[in-house]
């Protein structure tokens, strides 16, 4: 199959935020960001995040001459433009004047004018005041040659608890639940009396109020996942009301909360995201690799597979963290090929050029105080653009994986709001990624998906911890199961519904079929508990949680507990189910055991690395285009590595044939391509 | 002597917390529910504690059909009930239209609608509403067959800073103090010139004003004890004007801070109290029982030694803890039965059936969300019913304790409160328990009673850091001791009057004489740094705090410090007095020092445990009855252990003579009898 | 020269805070406290400090009978006083009256009546109270022979964020920076859009609103210290107005962060300050006496190296922190004289005699509850009241520093405060105090100093970590080494100006040049990090930060880096520049290192200490006055040690003539003085 690039061009683009308002008095400046642009094989620029206060310096007065120069200027050099709405962050007098577009927290308090990211999604005037100033920038820009995006706002997240916010909550909940017996119902909320017998009873979850009744935080979250979708709506209906063909963005966060990315993303046309990984921080070098990987596959599956862009990286140190480190020589090459291998068609950075003042004068940009490019950043900055020149072929490129990890984000609220039987130390999003380590280490290509996602294309769908089992979810489980698929589940799954309702009758609920196990209790370990499991002779060390299960009649068993009261009983199952197998692990089993038990079933999948044992903090991942497989290889160790390739390949920056083994030193990497 | 039992009836009562209003819409769970009750020998069910919202669905409108069935349906199954006052958890439509209800905080901030025990309860129009359910409640069930007793509310608990609030806290104190300068006098107000010159200038202490005058703080927890005890006996006044016998109680809690239980006990008729030790957390196996056995010895001092009523406990595992951990085969069983030897005659639980939503809905109940009791819970909860169906002649017997440990909750407050010596860490409870833990693993009664208990009946009594002296207390003691009982003291004991105003003259102030000791300064140790201290040829370590004293002319010096500038100060001193003999232990000196003091003057006071040389982490306890006594043997740790009777005992569940030998698995327990 | 002493008296002064009206109930006692001062050798007392309760009891109803008996009998006994003026605590029917004195919070929360120290400095009723009161007060008291100073107000601190406060911000805005524009480029604003467009959009930095911009935390910070000085020198000119002669002081506290003291301590006649070290409290026996050590210093040089006030210590503990230690035996002498030793003119307490209520009750005091001086605390102040007596000629002497570290603390504020390149442990106070400790253990004089001091009387200047470069200091120190002076200079120097934005063109700025370096990047370790410093053949470890630096062509490189990335990256590097020398190291280099580092340029230098080799603890430091030199040696350890004396001395308490080998036994001292 051939696919189209995102941008119709077949480049990887190569570029930055970039604030030009903070030196308009500086032309000199201005003059000598282009030049460095082109030495630095930029190609794109995202422009007008936070300009508002230079857009509209007071209310009604727009200046829009000096962005005006800007856009044309790129143009000239052929750099292209995603032109940012700039409802981030507004002027101060704004606020000031309209103090309904300030946020009220959960305790009530209505925020001063402050930081960013923080309006009330809710208030006629912001969402006017947002309109006027995207039609003006449309009308202006829409057009402009330079401009092939949108970059809608910036970094969307938090909520608001004003009564405007209120009066919608209570409108989305008369439209879910018709009813107040609807509701009640499905709060349980004759527990403690606090049955609603009026809508305009009902408020958000607040620390000096209601807070313990899930389904209401749930839900609470569900409608800001829905209140922030159509308040960016209503920016792109702004904005593609005078082009309608010119593709929409908003940037996302890493392992986001506040808000169902997967609901999001329909509103986009494409996926783009902001990546900051704590390189060289862990002991384990392998920590933040498989971390920010996981977060690339899930960024690519939000849309089925479609390429993204790192909208925003730092190409040395963040500032915001208790220890900003710098990047080793090496690692901010191999980190940006990392987003590509992953589906990434663009690398971008926060931000250009450091700011001289506020807070991010210390994060990491192109170009440092120092003013030029001859510094050890600047000049891997500019060997970077020149290596992504020479990838253009690969834009556009897809993933194609054979293994799916479920990673639920309405799960993840659901399991960290419950009580019991873990307070403190949920790890649901650990626990997912012993499992992705696995796939990782091993070289595998690995959607990361939620439960509303399609599963008949994988073999293999591997889900630990579904607490909550949304829609019909178990179904379509079930159904993939009888197929032949392979499913792997583990303790805390099929505890509640969507509403965080317990299912009656025996958990895991409606997955007690297909996994063939009633889960009778859970023990919770403390943190520096560990209990045996027994697989054949060998023994493995378990934490966390463990479920005490009885397996159905024809379930069997792979693994018993060795030690407390429920020694003996199952702690790994697996049940034949139609034409798949459903596997069920009832404790967190160290790493060695889960990549036996995973191991042994990629390969009853057929389910295949390119690459065969690969060694510590080395992994490969594959993207391909019509007849053409692209291999990444890439070693995130600080020591040189060897690996065999099965192929013979030719490594697309030397042009040389590659076959058999090949050494990458430490935080060195390689493309290679083959005929599929 | 014979005692009647609690309800007049000759049996331990068996039940739960039980919440059928939340199963209305499924007749066949609650069909099923008497069924199940039956089947765990459960006679006794708590109803109503938060049924407010189903009985009074709207302000005015009430509806009682579906508890008259519930009522009645237990009834006709042998159960008995404690019928729960509402006021609990309020419905959520009365603090919608009364907002004064809802409790102001410290900060002074109005809480919003949400959580339950949370009114407040100076509000004249939540008193009305709690007296209309109350009355109506008490009509219409106060001679209902099946009702044995009142359950007033649930977990009283905080206080509430509102004008109403501060109004009644200012009467309150100007009928303490009648004129401003014994208030002023008594607060040391003139230090930082916070003299009081108008009863109106006077505010609760709150973190954003007044917080650091200790008399204050101590007159506003008074206060506060006192208000809840009005509130409280505003409900017990209602419900007993239609029926003045039926007896009443309201559900304590764990070492409870914010008001004085002592105080409390007074307006109840029985005394009833919420257990849920942390069972297998802690490495120490002795630390949970141990911590629990003195809550129990507390609960049943409270109205002089009464039997009490374990109104809350968990069959399995609770649901609010960091970790929550299922109780290990066994351990239900012997957990309860330790209620009973520390003088309980009911145990029950929260709650009978896990509910489907909300907060607590992973908190252990009898019947799990499979909805049967064939679990494993189900199973130890139906065996404790059918043992405690056997133990009827207990109901009603008495604990004899000769010792008493003191343990005063205003002393407690006062001592956390104060400013120095140390101000984290301060472990009053902690210290209170090294003493216990001596008499605990010797199995010896024990009463723990506060400083306005008398005294008189005990031959040995052990009061560490009674830093607070209250009342003619000093006075008693020294009666006590010169009338030949034992008194045991230590350091930070006889520091401040009941207004906390330091005693002038030297410390222990009052106590100086009995003790034959003053306490010159006081050196308080990091918390990683121990002192020795010298017995004999024997070395301790000390930690904590030291008092430096010097003992009067014929104080006798048992032990030396040995380390420090304070070498060859006293660590340890007993003063003969009058006929008998007042110890003073100068620091937190380590148990088996403790253990060799105390068995010492247990041996002196010949105060003798039923049975000798316990093992680790089993005890024992006696209740008596006429002629009999019932020995209570409990083994709780994770091993099994012999222990030697004195003498010849019939085991009361097996009906089998036992002599000598006996062997207790681990979590074992043997409940034996024996003529006096 | 010869130096007049502070008050004209050639006595060192010892006293206490003295808190009579908490006794007037008790004349006995207060009879008896005059007893007691002469015989622990008190010769000054401060008073009415928190007196205006009992001064005004109701509004504009004075009451100073009892005042004047009390600084009569002082007075006629020959104690002196500093008076107090009571601003630091109102009387409650004030804040009852007058809401606006009491502080708002940056949560834009108004705090309630309570604690001290927190009223409003804008308010226009406080400061008209504080006039009335001050005023009665000077009239009445100004001229009491046994008045000798005025003691302002007490331990200023903190800020208030009511609208008044706001509005006089604003005001001190718009004298800073003239136009919006001056103050928006300063602030960078236009970054996140925060741009000022009217001056009435300007709030105090809140945690609820604008938090992240650094340069108006700085401006608040500025702001705060004017108001507060603005504060104080209305209460200065109130009681000047009567007697213009006689000096003020307020008790300024430990390396304090709210306001800036070089500026503050312009308005005072002398510098006074509260010293509480934490003696016994650190493994590290010389923590507490350096860390102390340094603050004296600092104290001292505020006022360009007049004699200072030790206006509070504790005689024994404190009482507000978490653990209260006693000083031991000798501890007090030692700690009293190494005040003296810094240049201390006076030695004072608080308090005289500990509070029988409130919230102060367990600090130390001289008269303890027990009410006598037989006590171990009595006999050393006592002890030391006598050896105090005997040091007159000391009063007025000087301390000649030919070496100054500067610590600044606008640059503490906007270190603290800047994002990146570490949030967590920035450590200002501790890298300065790692060169200062290299002085202490060689016994040599320093000043402490902040930018805005003179440098030319210095041959050695220490500055590590000058972030901020204020007003003219570069230019200044590269006229120091250019004109003969050494300055050692260290990583994170020279980034941002005044207003916090960064130097353009490389770091470090305006010392690039007589550092002689570039500054390219920093890398941050982790806290349990190292990396290695190579020199010659040594090597030495380094944490916290590492300046990636290039030296200019001149530039000589003392050592390397010998680990990570950067190794054979500069480390040390010194530059010949004029007829001095500047160094520069890259990292926390540890302290073995600094030893040999400084030690080598203090021989370069010719500073030389008294004493050679001092052992371990042990300290010396000397005053001169005309033709006499005084020195002081400690030993601030738990054992004993030996000094060898370079010249032949005086004993000035024995009057012994000392030469060669001294013994100094555990917290021993000597004062010994020769012929300059």
């Amino acid at each position: 199959m051939k696919f189209d690039p995102l941008f119709k061009q077949h480049k990887i683009f190569h570029g930055c935020d970039y604030n030009p308002e903070q030196w308009l008095d500086s032309p000199e400046i201005l003059e000598k960001d282009i030049e460095m642009m082109k030495q630095a094989h930029c190609n794109i620029m995202s422009v007008g995040i936070f300009s508002w206060s230079m857009l509209e310096p007071e209310e009604g007065r727009y200046n829009f001459e000096w962005l005006d120069k800007i856009l044309d200027k790129l143009n000239e050099n052929g750099i292209k433009v995603f032109l940012a709405t700039p409802s981030g962050a507004r002027p101060t007098w704004m606020s000031k004047k309209y103090p309904e577009v300030l946020r009220v927290w959960e305790n009530r308090v209505r925020a001063l004018h402050g930081g960013r990211h923080n309006h009330c999604s809710s208030s006629p005037v912001y969402r006017q005041k947002v309109h006027d100033i995207d039609l003006k920038l449309a009308q202006r820009y829409a057009n402009h040659p330079a401009v092939i995006g949108w970059h809608i706002s910036n970094e969307f997240s938090g909520s608001c608890h004003c009564e405007l916010c209120q009066k919608n909550f209570r409108i989305w909940m008369k439209n879910k639940y018709k009813t107040l017996d609807n509701l009640n119902k499905s709060y349980w909320s004759v527990f403690w009396s606090h049955v609603y017998t009026d809508w305009s009873e009902i408020e958000s979850p607040s620390s000096i109020g209601e807070n313990a009744v899930h389904a209401l935080n749930l839900d609470w979250a569900r409608f800001n996942t829905e209140l922030c979708m159509d308040f960016c709506k209503h920016e792109i209906d702004t904005v593609k009301s005078v082009r309608a063909d010119l593709p929409v963005t908003t940037n996302f966060m890493e392992y986001f909360y506040d808000y169902d990315y997967f609901e999001f993303a329909k509103i986009l046309d494409f996926v783009s995201w902001d990546s900051y990984p704590q390189w060289h921080v862990f002991k384990d070098q392998e920590q933040t690799p498989l971390y920010t990987a996981m977060n690339h596959d899930l960024m690519r599956s939000l849309k089925g597979g479609q390429p993204f862009v790192l909208m925003e990286s730092t190409p040395s140190l963040t500032n915001w963290r208790d220890t900003s480190k710098l990047k080793k020589p090496g690692m901010h090459k191999l980190s940006s090929l990392q987003a590509l291998a992953h589906g990434a068609d663009n690398i971008q950075y926060f931000q250009w050029r450091k700011s001289r003042g506020a807070s991010e004068k210390f994060h990491g940009a192109v170009v440092d105080h120092v003013g030029h490019l001859n510094t050890r950043v600047g000049k891997e900055v500019c060997e970077l653009g020149s290596i992504l020149e020479k990838l253009g072929e690969i834009a556009g490129s897809r993933v194609d994986a054979k293994v799916a990890v479920v990673f639920d984000t309405q799960n993840w609220w659901a399991i960290d709001d419950a009580m019991g039987p873990r307070n403190v130390g949920k790890k649901y999003l650990e626990v997912v990624q012993d499992y992705y380590k696995v796939l990782w280490k091993h070289g595998i290509n690995v959607d990361v998906i939620d439960e509303t996602c399609p599963l008949d294309n994988y073999k293999l769908v591997i889900a630990p911890m579904t607490y909550m089992i949304r829609g019909d979810y178990a179904k379509r489980v079930t159904e993939f199961v009888r197929n032949g698929g392979t499913y792997v589940s583990s303790f805390w799954s099929g505890i509640v519904d969507d509403n965080d309702l317990t299912f009656l009758g025996g958990f895991p609920g409606p997955l007690s079929e297909v996994l063939g196990i009633w889960d009778e209790e859970i023990e919770c370990l403390e943190d520096d508990e560990t209990v045996k499991v027994k697989v054949g002779a060998e023994e493995f060390d378990a934490t966390h949680l463990c479920a005490l299960i009885h397996p159905h009649g024809d379930t069997k068993v792979l693994g018993t507990f060795n030690s407390d009261f429920f020694k003996d009983y199952a702690a790994v199952t697996v049940n034949s189910f139609g034409n798949g197998n459903a596997y069920y692990v009832a404790s967190r089993i160290e790493y060695s055991y889960l990549d036996k038990l995973l191991s042994k079933i990629l390969g009853d999948c057929r389910v295949e690395s390119p690459i065969e044992s690969l060694p510590f903090a080395v992994t490969c991942h594959t993207r391909y285009n019509a007849d053409t497989e692209y291999l990444f290889i890439g070693n995130y160790s600080d020591k040189s590595a060897d690996v065999t390739l099965k192929e013979s390949y030719d490594d697309l920056l030397s042009g040389q044939k590659l076959t058999g083994a090949v050494t990458l030193k430490s935080y060195d990497f390689r493309i290679l391509k083959k005929k599929k």
